[in-house]
């Protein structure tokens, strides 16, 4: 009893580790990879090779995450940088606003706690401090943190 | 299998759709609003018609929200300003504090991640961004960011 | 049917009241303590007797949480201050990196989307402010907020 939700539209790769209380639909996971508990992964967000997901997180549609990258936990990514519930008094639909991508390149790892706004480029290597609010690109071997974060220094690998 | 619980005393209005791992009890939730997987709404909080309440958000007592707005992903309410869990050796009840208020009005939208703190007002059509930390009221139609929020400038509708 | 998966390693108190959706496994809890609905425990962490564990909470291998302590939702612990998926190219194990402790003194409060960095000690009685980032020791009895997180004044009991 593993309460697990995964659609038969995901595409999950060799030796893929779930926890418990998980939902994914539309997705595609990497060999390899672990997603734990409480994990909510959308519809066209992909995630690489010999990643980790921590629990409560959430990766929306438009996220692509490439290989050997470490996401925290309750981690929030985001792909619409305006977001309205109704346009003229109806609730919106996928029609009504365009979803914004978001880039973490190899290797990069991303605190917990972290928010992640949309149109950004995390580069390789790169490091999100925990409970960042990342509202731009991050260049690639930086540690940054804060809100909004700042870069503090090159990152060790 | 989607994992739902809802008490008996819960109010639902017509045409509400519910993700997967949904913990509602003793609360209203008015016509055609969403609500995303691993959200807990507590007792006595009201959540209005149209609304989209995201993945990951956790609702309290004594929170009211009016129609048409966006509650993103993972935004934490409060109602308790000086939350402790015991007084003189003992677990607290609900005898040893009183519950206060927040208030979001028709048409606003909360960011991802952020969190709102007890008795505020989030004014009509206002955007709280993501990662924020409200902790006083936001002007109608204004965007507010940052820990703690402060005013960038005024929304499109 | 309250989903819950509690590993037969736990050790529960007497009278640990728990909610739904939650996930233990290794970790210790103690009599009287209320754990609240998508909260994940790991293995080596310890909760005292008489604490709230609420909704959406992380609370991660390394950290000793003394008694009377209301921790809020969704707060992030860590244990691993500079966190990386794989190392020469396959996924991390336990081998891989050392736990960093965190230790949360009797009586402290932590706010709602808080987040604690590892290597910290919270104070007795102390309070962390809702949705601040603690990055170094808190005293006992202040109160602390933002991100990072600062001291504002001394804390009632």
């Amino acid at each position: 009893m593993n309460h697990l939700c995964i659609s038969d539209d995901v595409k999950l790769g060799k030796d893929v580790k779930l926890s418990k209380f998980i939902n994914l639909y539309g997705c595609c996971v990497g060999d390899n990879t672990k997603i734990g508990a409480f994990v909510e992964i959308q519809k066209n967000a992909f995630i690489g090779k010999n990643c980790k997901i921590s629990s409560h997180t959430f990766i929306c549609e438009g996220v692509t995450i490439e290989d050997d990258v470490f996401v925290g936990h309750n981690v929030s990514f985001i792909n619409d940088s305006l977001p309205r519930a109704t346009t003229d008094g109806r609730l919106q639909t996928e029609a009504d606003w365009k979803v914004e991508p978001t880039l973490v390149r190899k290797g990069a790892s991303i605190g917990s706690g972290a928010t992640i706004l949309s149109n950004v480029i995390v580069g390789e290597n790169a490091v999100i401090g925990a409970g960042s609010v990342v509202t731009k690109n991050v260049p690639p071997d930086m540690i940054v943190a804060g809100n909004p974060a700042k870069i503090l220094r090159k990152a060790e690998r």
